[in-house]
């Protein structure tokens, strides 16, 4: 924000006097991403420790958390894995190695329990209230204890999540820089971002969306930002970089010019892979998928749309996807249809792993409960050899309600768990082999010469007639679906 | 919120020293209902006026905004009505009664344009950044402004919206008190709520619910708040009060006693009942329905539910409801249907005016433009025999990117003409009476002696078994669908 | 259909001569439920017997198929139960006791694989092509060997489904008559239907509706459908009488007069509870809530509406609801939420066992296959005390393109298995008690004293404002959502 | 069907003997589509000609309806166009070639108002209730009357819809040729397909699919027929050629090889495409997106993943879209939506003019009544330059409940009318100029230098971030949505 503009023009309205533009100011930045949780704290965590303003956190964030560790699906303990042994091998890799499980640090450390209806409602004891710089860096700590006592070693982020908006964009920067450093620190040599992302969405500058924004000078500053983030992610280590679009679509198409746009969001796109090779960051650029909210349609609706998007500009080479399972619920797939489009089109690069309620018509962000799907997606992402360089992000929230610190543990278990389930299920469907019978022998017919032939795109339709005519009315075969789903839900 | 509680909590934590809490504390203040602009001021006003920190606004709120005048159809002036002429007579009654109109004081004036994704966006020349008691005059200053301008007598309001809580029940109390004094003063002779009502949703305090909530605590409060929301719209000469239950509801059928919260909300409601007969209140109170959205699913789930819940708990001669179209389209059904329902179950009462997108899954209260849906929403209106003591109440908001002060003006007014050629529309198809005709000649062969008694209840299955025999196979008439809906097109 | 006067009028048209309208008349007669398979026979069973025409079937309808067992979990077998295990004793009950299970004639026998876009799949080696009464009694034969081999003791039907309709309700009756002795022979004393109920909405006469008709002959008739359907239901030792509504809604309110035609169902269920205790049947009547499809709107949309219309017109002690699963859903619910909404309104009567699809937006009538799901349904039942007089009927399909016996086996044995796994896991979580716990914990706060008072609707506004400004704010304390879903998934 | 193979299993089941079989094989002939209508004739037209068995009607098949003619909006006649005048020019084009209407064959001549879960409704006068080669061939002569009383100069057709299926695949094919000669012979010079198409999702062969079977045999069978549709589509003079893949998709991912049916469907697209050329035929090639319904998902679920497929395979070239209003709205997009996408990807061909229910999950295939939607779809026409050799087909269906023949006609006039009205709309839209001027105006900046070098892709990321620092923070202008939407009313 261009505070000095806004001073003037607030001075200039008469309606603001001296200390109070100040405070004006203050308060602005407290409350950039919405941060301020103005209810009652509802942590149990016994927090002795003193605290000064510097960011330099005496004390443990999560006294009462022990390291979470695996105890078995006996084990009635909600701070332990019941299924998720990260060493452990399935199918000939570490369990680890099969899920590359990332924290999301949006979701855990920023996220305030507000909604369109409702104000903030954690407030958890290293908040102060403020967004300040200083708050940033006591916040980075608190996510790098977290993932070590989780036991994960990836973490995601926004630009704008980890270090607060200056007073113009040098500022900015040099907030990102300072963070940065520290986290690099805190990173040490195991830990790095699975990926990095720049919030083009949140600010009202984005309001008309970011590289589809109808004012070239928000074009621009988009490109500066994502510019910045990339080279951030660079540097921490990361491993991919997102693209996700939440304003970038449009509200109505009476004032929308979508031709116009969709050709800005791909020299957008062109610049980005631009920049990436320039910078020597080889991470995968991915693309996620999402029908609507908060605009009405997003140019990214789903997999298929994207990825005709990627090839209408020449893109494919550049870019891969990263299906989130909430949206694809959204745009009317199944998480498993996004999952297996993205990867039949050569896409399929990370997955945010989380979950939305099956009746209700927005994003609600929920950890994976659901062990049928689980074990969908896990089918999917073993078909793919994994995901690496890609992960599974717990691109998912705590409920509004949930406000004790160890609910933040309890949720990431119980997802981590969930996908863990899903991966023994489908190693036991896959070990079994009867699913993947029925389905090839379903295709039998296209096993003999003239399936292969016609495959090879070698049979014209005269030839094809003439076998039709030959071969006289075809008997088709039950599809089996009842025994499919009985299979299925045999390995569960 | 309790403040005292709050500071003394920081200050144990040692996290918050001195000066920074009384900036926190300010700065909690105006973030409570998140109306905070941090986006540039895109206003078109000039404001030339002298604007100190008492509310005692000296200019005008929109100075290049004259009095909305009706110009007729073939104006091109968007700032002139071009259906809506208010002492015109249509079917016997003036326009402006049929309507009964209300500005909504939480959207014009409250509405900041955030969203899950976003800050806010509005920025409007009278707003100081604050949610002080002062700023809160001046709003209302404004809010009076708008009505002249506009032409509309009634104004709608949540407690929370005019006035600021304190830092308890008490001092919250005397703010809305000092607030409602100046607004009463404002009102004059001519101008007075349709309806007032309690914000039972946004603080945490309400996040399970509030005469729902798994809290007794919780309860009271909210009791204590909705008695005194109650006495103010008394006091305002409201002619209605509304019961939006956006908490009450459940998120998890796992974590919740579905049947005791019911029963909370019944007594809840005797309560509100014999508090309003206690202070000689006269105002119908209106339960508004809604599917979901911030719940997964609220108790007031459609019209049909919320007649159950009266009728199962006796409070059907107490209530009635107030539609909401965008609430309607969200719980499956057309506006019409929600409408017709009401009033058929005798309980129709109110009319949010408003409409959502048919492709989105939440609630985005957008004005009203289709023609066709306000033509059936007047049907039934006049089928009612109009809504007074009810009306239309604008529960619309514009869109986060429309950020002018002209917007304001320009999304009443076409919403109120779409109503209003509704209301022509109606009247056209009225005084046709095709359509009418088409309809009563459906059911005519109900109007012969055995419909009638079969009506009357007084024909058994045995006498109905017998005319079977004796008639043989009915003949079954054309529908009709598509002549009608093409008489309905005509009268548009 | 009175093809009397039907074949006058082809007559007098000169459109069809002679032999030429028998063979019309019979074919219609073929068509009348759309029962003609004209795809490949599909079906693997050896069918050695001979047949002739009369109905008399002298071999096996499944040859290939034994008598389902319980073979535990471990068993790969698809004709053998792996949770079901009809004896063994859950919660003090045997499981056959819980479940109650019914075959759903329609779908079984009646079931064709037609859908809107496609023509029938289903060719059954007993079926011969015809709708006849002989044909009825050779499906009736072989309904009762199903039930035999799967072995479930209890079946549901339609009147038409069972026996063909004549040239006029006398004759159609007759033909019912004769199908019923024959059921009534092979149910023996241990099979007897869950419920009966009539086909309203196949027929052309039932297109505005049955009790809802705009046309008062269609009122009559269909009450002689019921009288007569209620009647042999009674016979034949039913247990429940069903009403589905499928054309009791409208397609467009432009034509319709909701008000009117709902009054006529009132007198229409009167009418049926009246002869129902004329006969002396003692069965439970229930209502069948579906959103939609085949019309737009249904009058029982949901189980709150169909609550409502009960009360409305003094209908509550006389029937309670069947709750379908797949209904739930398209009405935007939960099958657990509809089931508690029937539980806690006293209306839990019946269960339709299926499932839909989340993603799709008509009704798949799939067999339940999530785990999950059944367990939330059983914890309803198990709430309930059970559902007898009432029980679990497979209102649920084959895919269309399931097309051997073995699928109507392998469908059934997975439904049932689900719902026993359902069983089991519920009972897990009875007997370990920490779900229940943590939702009694959540309202604790009203077993005190003044919250018992609040429960007895003694506290009034005044006192509850008395206590909020004593209390000061509430302490929320968090839902625990996350731990609730972790407990519930440690149970599947 | 190969009904001697069927003949000979039907024997040796000895189930049928005799003549019966024959019965049953006439019988198969007459369900094939679902022709039979055992309703009551409902028709008002006074047949007075004779009839002989021949399919040579002599009478008039609409004899009360007269040519219609256009009288203007006041006319209160149905049977007289309000707004569609043919020869009138508008933005200097006549209207009819603007519009290019095509009437739909199997709705308006095969549609029986079936529905899933109800008997036919339709007995038109015309029909005897086969679906013998004499029924087909007066159905051509009434389709003819009809376009000639409409005055629609073309129609649209399945393969199936025209000629029944005989024995085997060389007696369908001599079928349809000999119905196909006298459609040529009645079409005159005048009249021509707006395009064939080949029906491959009724005939339960194709239950799996057409091109992405499982079977190779079903594949072939779907090229031989698709061969002669479209030689027969060539012969007739049509302009276009359409694929909807009814079956093309999945019902289940657990059963299907997603990627394996998708590579059959570019053989097979591939295969068609240069068999249009082998023969000469200069029509478009257009496949038509739907979502789902009767799959789960179908291969072409909106026009961005047709578009992917599309260039996926390399086929942009050869084929076009053909957008229907319903499927757009089932997808999840406003139709607007949908024909923008097809636009600005180079892809719009033909539009299906209908629309569905806006609360409805399935396809109501309803004749478009909404003006601001006709409007909204005008406009994108218009930008498109018209729609040649493309047109509007309406593939829109008389309610269940509309039984009446002339029913069809104002259907068809309402439909006509709408887009009529939508056509004068948009053209006082564009004529007006503020709409377009206010969308220019929003990207302005773009029209800049910097902004043209952007679009051309010359600005790198380096470059922006310097612009970023240079120019500050953007000032973003209010979208003026509700202004929008004000212009697009007034010019209803």
């Amino acid at each position: 924000m261009n505070f000095g503009r806004e001073r003037n023009q607030l001075e200039k309205m008469g309606k603001i006097k001296g200390g109070k533009i100040l405070l004006f100011l203050l308060c602005l930045n407290i409350v950039t991403f919405g941060v301020i949780a103005d209810g009652p704290p509802t942590c149990p965590a016994d927090l002795g420790g003193e605290c000064n303003n510097s960011g330099e956190w005496k004390g443990e964030f999560f006294p009462g958390i022990p390291k979470i560790k695996y105890e078995g699906p006996l084990s009635k303990n909600p701070l332990a894995y019941k299924w998720y042994n990260a060493e452990e091998e399935i199918l000939g890799k570490k369990m680890k190695d099969w899920m590359r499980f990332s924290v999301a640090f949006w979701h855990t450390f920023r996220g305030t329990g507000g909604d369109p209806f409702g104000a903030p409602t954690k407030y958890w004891p290293w908040e102060d209230g403020t967004n300040s710089l200083a708050m940033a860096k006591r916040r980075m700590r608190a996510n790098f204890e977290f993932l070590d006592k989780l036991g994960v070693d990836k973490w995601c982020f926004h630009d704008r999540d980890i270090a607060p908006e200056g007073k113009a964009l040098e500022e900015t920067n040099a907030n990102l820089d300072e963070v940065v450093a520290l986290a690099k620190e805190l990173q040490g040599t195991k830990i790095h971002p699975l990926w990095g992302t720049a919030q083009l969405f949140f600010h009202p500058r984005y309001m008309h969306g970011a590289a589809t924004s109808s004012d070239v000078g928000v074009y621009a500053y988009a490109a500066a930002q994502v510019k910045k983030a990339m080279e951030v992610t660079h540097y921490l280590g990361g491993e991919n970089y997102v693209f996700w679009g939440g304003r970038e679509g449009y509200q109505s198409l009476l004032n929308t010019d979508m031709e116009r746009e969709l050709d800005h969001l791909a020299r957008f796109m062109e610049g980005a892979a631009a920049y990436k090779k320039k910078i020597g960051f080889n991470g995968t650029l991915l693309i996620e998928p999402k029908p609507q909210e908060p605009t009405k349609h997003q140019y990214d609706w789903d997999a298929a749309t994207a990825a005709n998007f990627l090839r209408k500009y020449g893109l494919t080479g550049e870019f891969k996807l990263n299906i989130e399972c909430n949206h694809a619920t959204l745009s009317g797939h199944s998480c498993h249809h996004e999952l297996e489009t993205a990867r039949i089109n050569g896409l399929l690069g990370n997955i945010d792993a989380n979950t939305g309620d099956p009746q209700i018509g927005w994003d609600t962000d929920q950890f994976m409960t659901d062990i049928a799907e689980a074990t969908m997606v896990m089918l999917s992402v073993i078909k793919n050899g994994g995901l690496a360089p890609g992960g599974f992000n717990f691109d998912a929230k705590l409920r509004r309600e949930s406000t004790d610190v160890e609910d933040l543990f309890i949720a990431h278990i119980g997802g981590m768990d969930t996908l863990a389930r899903g991966l023994r299920n489908a190693a036991k469907l896959i070990e079994d082999g009867s699913l993947a019978e029925l389905v090839s022998k379903r295709y039998e017919s296209f096993d003999s010469e003239i399936g292969r032939q016609i495959e090879a795109g070698k049979v014209d339709f005269e030839m094809l007639e003439k076998k039709a005519f030959e071969w006289g009315e075809p008997k088709v075969a039950s599809a089996k679906q009842e025994l499919a789903e009985m299979i299925f839900q045999s390995a569960l």
